[in-house]
C-alpha cells in the first residue's frame, strides 16, 4: 500500500502509556529522514527561507500516525 | 520560547518549490529523533502495539510547520 | 450555516465512550459519499493518481468534528 | 500494513484536479461506514450528544489521506 | 447548528487570495476570545504550564475553516 | 524563533483540566487577531465569500498549541 503522506519514517516503539481514551506513544526513529512540509508562501516569504537555511520542523502530536505490518 | 508541540526536528532546507498559496519545502534532518504519537487507545489495541515493534510514524505534510531563529 | 470543511456526512451516534479529556464517538453513516481530499501535487504523481482508481481515503479520528441541529 | 487511523473508506477516484503544489481529489465512497471522531469531552456535554442522536461528521479536506494498492 | 469544535470565532472577512486549488483567507476578529487548546500532559508538565502564565496559542492556517451565515 | 504558523495569539492561561493523557487548557486572548485560513478554492466559491462578508472562524482545539517564553 502506498499512501499520499509524505512523511513516513521506520522506527521502534520504546514506550507506550494508555489513558481511557488516549495513547501517547514514543517512536525511536532509525535513520535521519528528509521531511516534508506544506506551508503558504506567506509563510516563506515571512521567514526569509532559502535554502540551506537551518530550521526546525514542528509537528503537534495529535497529528501522528503509527502504521505496522 | 518553549511550544507544546513535542516533535521538533533539527533540519536543513534542502528545497522549496512556490505555488500562488502554497509551497512545498524540504527539510533534511540531521539526526534521528524520538518521534510522539497520540493516537486512541482503540488503535494501540487494534494494531496489538507494544514496545519494541518496528512500526512506521506517519505524519500528513500539511501537518509540518517550520521555524527560523 | 455553511462551512468550509468540503466532507460533511450524515448520520447517527451509536456510541459514546467518554474519559476525563477526551471522548470517542461512533457514527454510523447513513448514505454513501464522496470525499473530498487536498494533498500535494508530489503525492498524485508518487501514487500514479488516476480517475477510476480503487483507493483508501484515510482520516485520523481526531480530525472529525460533530456537529447537530 | 495496519495504520493507527481508525477511519480507512474504500472508494473509487472521480477526479483529480492538480495545482502547482496542492491537489483536489474527489473519492466516491463505495458503502456506507461507521466513523470514528475524537471530540473533547466538553463538547459531547455541550451538544448534549447521546446514542441515537442525527448528527453531522465534519472533516476538513485537507485532513483526508489518500491510498493505493 | 452546534458544532463540537470548541473554537468558534467571529469576525470579518478582510481579504482572500485565490490559488488554483488553495485560498488565503483574513478574517478580523471582532472580539477578544477565549481559546481552548488540547495539548498533552506531557506537554504542561514539560512547559510547567500554570494559570496565570502569560503564553501564545499557536494555529497553523491549513487548520481554520470558515463558516457564513 | 520565528514560525510558519500563521496564527499566534498572546493570551493568558485561565484554566487547566489534566487527564492521564490529555489536558484542555484554556487561554484568554488579550486582543482582538486577524486570522488566517487556507482553504479550498471550491469552498471560497460554494461559501461565494467575499471581503466584508461576517463569517466564523472555526477549529477544533486538538489543533491549538500553546507556546510559553
Amino acid at each position: 500500500m502506498k499512501i499520499s503522506a509524505r512523511n513516513v519514517f521506520e522506527g521502534e516503539v520504546k514506550n507506550i502509556e494508555i489513558g481511557a481514551i488516549m495513547s501517547n506513544v514514543k517512536i525511536e526513529v532509525t535513520s535521519p529522514e528528509v521531511i516534508t512540509a506544506i506551508i503558504t508562501k506567506e509563510s516563506v516569504e515571512k521567514l526569509g527561507l532559502k535554502e540551506g537555511d537551518k530550521v526546525s520542523a514542528i509537528i503537534k502530536s495529535t497529528e501522528v500516525m503509527v502504521a505496522k505490518d
